[in-house]
């Protein structure tokens, strides 16, 4: 074997215990609300035929599919002229025929067709998987990474909408966030401006336009849009809408009026009204005024939605957002099965991982799984603390003896690695008199314990598994 | 977009909500059976640098790493005779760097390397991720399926071989199995028995046919010995040894005898009879004789373990063995850190599902999410319907509308369909009369309720979230 030093594949990560137990917590957290709204988890392979995903994510986003080498003698079959001209695009579908999933939901629109007979309509599930990009690594942006999306098929009720922003404000308070906002637009309400335009074909250049309001001022983009083939007289209909402000339903009174003579809009913002009047039947009116913000720059995967669109972004640490989605209206459209609607979010769980870390907001508790350690003070002693560790385990308290009887300073150095938050001395000293030192590793203080007590106070004043 | 009849990547899984419920549950009893006795959760990237994998898993399993092909024009550095000849072997180092994950130890050694001044040694830890082979897919065997790990580095105490018979009793009791059996051996018996007979070369031979005596009986045994250099006076010495029968006591003892001139057979006796020695300590002496078997033709993996080799199977349903494993004394030694010992066990968690669902012991309750559907009977309910699926779901009861006013008859179909074991139908005449039914969808009584009641009565009755 040669001697290698070892290295990461470039742009993934290892997790160690503690993250690892973030992480846990997290997605412990999401999982818990998502089954509490009727969401149940499904999972598919890492892998796809290659087929299955190329063409679905745009020209750039094949580049950025892994694509794995088929097995044996991959070449054999091999175009020559491919080869001799090392046409390495083209020769992709002759020496891969499995690519890694790139996102979740091409594979969970590929599982909607192929169990469309076993499931039950409309079919809610939740998916926390992790996806692959050969993006260029950077701060932040990783070549794996986990995505936890939601999402419900074959349900048009905007019922699911509302439901979303509640399953966004529970997981987020969950989370300890205390200060967020849930964006909400409408693919209708873009549709509509660009009709009242009369220039719906430019539907796209507009909202990058006016996306931008934050970062360049409103002189910026009407130069912008002037850029893009927008005229004086655009300006004039689109300045109400892009300094739209007040409240949801100030904004919502704006809308109306600058859309009235297009169908499409004021179906928009019918649609938006209708989450709303849910959200007040659920009886969060309060939690709509202050968490829930309508913004007509919202556009995300344009080509994509059909109705309402949401983005997720903290107040509290500078971050992107931390989750977004919508609804499609043909999600499985592209392996034949047609007229199926869909609206899902997702939770971008490596952002909200570090704005939790940025906050402190990760309980200690998380970071924590072993509970006591007992001092190795020799076999002598294993008669004692052999049963001792049984009885703790079944008493549901994680403990451990120390492998060997090494120095005391080494033993609770582990202790200390392991953030270990007790450490019970049991020498022979200690068995002798009956009453054995437990450390509290936090305080330092030492106290002492008979053996029922000790069992007694450690599954009270401990974490059980 | 291309109109593709979807299937999946041959060899892989997708998981219903079903399956993932009860996989759930399995990795669940796992997990926290693992951090009872001190072990913690890591993850390693699901594909590694292609020079970390291969030449760890010998000729036959390096064509089983599935590669990843480089992005970009990757084509355009391989060497020119490679493609005229087609060498797809030759060219693989030249277009992929990547690969997938094979098994879940040599990332460990590769982490616990590169971690190697942020751990402390003993580091006990436990993985649990999907490995990828390029196998020929077949009954029970797939290119993707879970590993479940736990090791520890850095510590030679046999402690740690005692702890991990006790880890694959509680799990298993954990999982409902009644009758299993937990084999050991050691590997220094057979190199041991391998020098008392005076050929150590011959090891593997002689523990292959060994192996074979269930099927082929002693005199199969022998002939098979003898067609591998082995003489009749090497057949005296081992037969013995080959119906070595009895408590484990008695295996033990007539053991001593057989190898009595050989000091590192001796030794390998005298590291089970430690291990015994700390279970008898732990005070599971009853345990040791009802489920422990010595059995000395466990070989696993013969040239990777050094100490105590451990393979368990269930007596219940006939199938292979569900988990092994072994001490090794140079995990890390392939990355360049030399005479790190460690000790480790794994769960087949596909086999153990099989087992599971053969036996019918997975609960109800983890196929169970949602625990009420309350019926949808029009917008006009939503004010009555709404704050009691927001109050349901804050006691911790996981409860769904009906996205729908669809016909009762589908409603139900769809609690069926998702196994809701409550139904809530809450129209308007119940409504106004303030008395709703609740449907026990298993027993198919149906009781009348108060608001209060109801949320009272599902909180104590369900499963909460």
């Amino acid at each position: 074997m040669a001697n290698i030093k070892p290295s990461l594949a470039k742009g993934t990560r290892d997790f160690s215990p503690r993250e690892m137990e973030k992480r846990n917590y997290i997605f412990n957290i999401l999982r818990t609300v998502f089954k509490k709204f009727g969401y149940n988890e499904i999972q598919t392979p890492s892998f796809e035929n290659l087929s299955t995903l190329t063409g679905k994510y745009g020209e750039e986003g094949d580049k950025l599919i892994f694509k794995i080498l088929n097995s044996g003698d991959y070449l054999a079959k091999a175009p020559e002229e491919f080869l001799n001209t090392r046409a390495s695009n083209k020769i992709i579908s002759h020496i891969s025929e499995k690519a890694l999933r790139y996102d979740l939901t091409v594979p969970f629109a590929r599982y909607v067709v192929m169990h469309q007979h076993e499931i039950v309509l409309p079919f809610k599930r939740f998916q926390i998987q992790p996806v692959w990009r050969a993006d260029r690594p950077q701060r932040g942006r990783y070549r794996e990474f986990y995505q936890c999306d939601v999402d419900v098929v074959g349900s048009p009720s905007l019922l699911n909408e509302a439901e979303f922003v509640l399953i966004y404000q529970e997981a987020l308070v969950a989370l300890g966030l205390k200060d967020f906002t849930i964006k909400i637009n409408n693919r209708k309400i873009l549709s509509g401006i660009a009709e009242v335009i009369g220039k719906p074909e430019l539907i796209v250049d507009m909202t990058v336009a006016i996306d931008k309001l934050d970062k360049i001022g409103l002189d910026g983009v009407n130069k912008e849009l002037l850029d893009r083939s927008f005229t004086e007289a655009d300006l004039d209909i689109l300045k109400p809408i892009i300094l739209l402000s007040g409240s949801n339903n100030e904004k919502l009174a704006s809308l109306k009026q600058v859309l009235s003579a297009s169908s499409i809009g004021l179906r928009g913002i019918a649609e938006i009204e209708e989450v709303f009047h849910y959200l007040g039947s659920f009886g969060v009116e309060k939690l709509l005024d202050a968490v829930v913000e309508i913004d007509i720059t919202l556009a995300r995967g344009l080509n994509y939605y059909t109705g309402c669109i949401f983005e997720v972004k903290t107040n509290e640490v500078s971050m992107g957002s931390i989750g977004g989605g919508g609804r499609y209206d043909d999600l499985t459209g592209m392996f034949g099965l047609k007229d199926l609607t869909g609206v899902g979010i997702s939770f971008g769980a490596d952002r909200i991982y570090d704005v939790l870390e940025e906050l402190e907001l990760f309980p200690v508790s998380s970071s924590v799984s072993t509970q006591v350690l007992i001092v190795n003070f020799g076999e002598e002693t294993y008669g004692h603390t052999l049963p001792l560790l049984y009885n703790l385990r079944e008493a549901g308290v994680a403990a451990e003896l120390y492998p060997a009887p090494a120095k005391l300073k080494k033993q609770m150095g582990y202790a200390d690695g392991k953030q270990i938050p007790y450490v019970l001395l049991m020498g022979e000293e200690e068995i002798a008199s009956g009453a054995y030192s437990l450390k509290d590793m936090v305080s330092g203080e030492q106290q002492k314990f008979s053996l029922e007590q000790l069992v007694a106070f450690l599954t009270k004043n401990t974490i059980s598994c």
